[in-house]
């Protein structure tokens, strides 16, 4: 038996600020440090410890991968850090307020990009202050311009299939710590939600979901928050 | 030309307390945690930033890598933890501060134990509270019971030839994280320092030491802290 641990990263200074981040990069608040500290210690206390990790590029996400293995004592394990795992880019909404992408666009448009499965926001502009494609960070890597939920699945999948699959396989305690898309991509596939239902599905920062996997290296049974284990 | 830095760990608790460490693991104090940050804002400031990343599997070394890393905003490189570049084996010194160790084995013992390149301290009793044999981080690699400075060459030599040359080769600048004995293994090995010399080169914690290498891989010049340049 299996056991796949998923960490949304803690509260981050754009999710305070209620701004569209996506692939940009910003670090964790305050309470963003101690939700990872506590995911950690909770790890720790259930003793579901992680033998092997995985996180985006995004300093959020590995961050509070950092912080929560320090607080279970396993910053020794290896960790990889995959764009596959980034968070799902937000194109020209990329540093926008909500406030200000409701008036920009109005609240039907901003609902439908939000919550609708397959329709992708508009491009980010070429050289805006938002555009990555000059970061050394993501030399080599096809930096999308902007991504729906349905393309954000489509690039997690075959890396969660290829790479951190096998390692399940190999009896390993995986813990992956990424953002609310990437993650709801997971949990989609993994719990079977339909597209309808996972746009409006929350998962909440640095509490840590558990999925089990028999010998089939299927999900043996529902997820479940390690703080109800 | 490709860059190598040298990073010594920040100040550890047993640092602090005169202990023998060696693969014992303990935290930074906080003067170790900020001299780690310190490390971290001089390479952002002398713009040398690296591209990957090695360090011990020992959680000093680790977070101050860590730290480090988020100073000069360069999370998201790959990083390898590996044993080969942990602390030299104090054997049954592990635990014992240095005027206990003199009263338990003599002055003149404790500085051969100390300063001799190939003289092993008496190996860690199997079962004793520092014994790491049945420790999972460790678990099918082989721990020393002790250690010489000349022991700890000989297993942090071969993983540089083979894992951390060729990333050179390849054009990476290099950061290693590690420890007193292991950068000494290292800075003997690419100075061309006698035997008798090493054991008394001090490395300070936390200041950066820069390599620089031509096409030959072999430094170009002397070694120098990078606060100097």
């Amino acid at each position: 038996m299996s056991k796949l641990i998923l960490v949304r990263h803690g509260q981050s200074e754009w999710n305070l600020a209620n701004r569209f981040t996506g692939w940009w990069d910003v670090g964790l608040t305050e309470k963003g440090v101690t939700e990872a500290t506590a995911a950690g210690e909770l790890l720790a206390q259930k003793n579901v410890l992680p033998t092997i990790a995985f996180t985006s590029l995004q300093t959020r996400a590995i961050k509070t991968l950092n912080l929560a293995l320090e607080a279970c004592d396993r910053l020794w394990i290896p960790v990889t850090k995959d764009w596959h795992l980034n968070e799902r880019h937000y194109g020209g909404l990329t540093g926008l307020d909500k406030q200000q992408t409701r008036d920009k666009h109005g609240d039907e448009q901003v609902h439908i990009w939000r919550r609708s499965f397959d329709v992708p926001p508009p491009p980010i502009d070429k050289g805006s202050e938002f555009d990555l494609s000059g970061d050394p960070r993501y030399a080599g890597i096809p930096v999308p311009d902007t991504e729906s939920l349905k393309l954000t699945i489509e690039r997690v999948l075959p890396y969660w299939e290829s790479v951190i699959l096998p390692q399940l396989s190999a009896g390993e305690t995986v813990i992956i710590s990424a953002h609310g898309n990437s993650l709801r991509a997971l949990v989609k596939h993994l719990s079977g939600i339909s597209d309808d239902e996972i746009t409006g599905l929350e998962i909440p920062t640095g509490q840590p979901i558990v999925y089990e996997f028999g010998d089939d290296l299927r999900p043996s049974g529902e997820r479940y928050y390690l703080k109800d284990a």
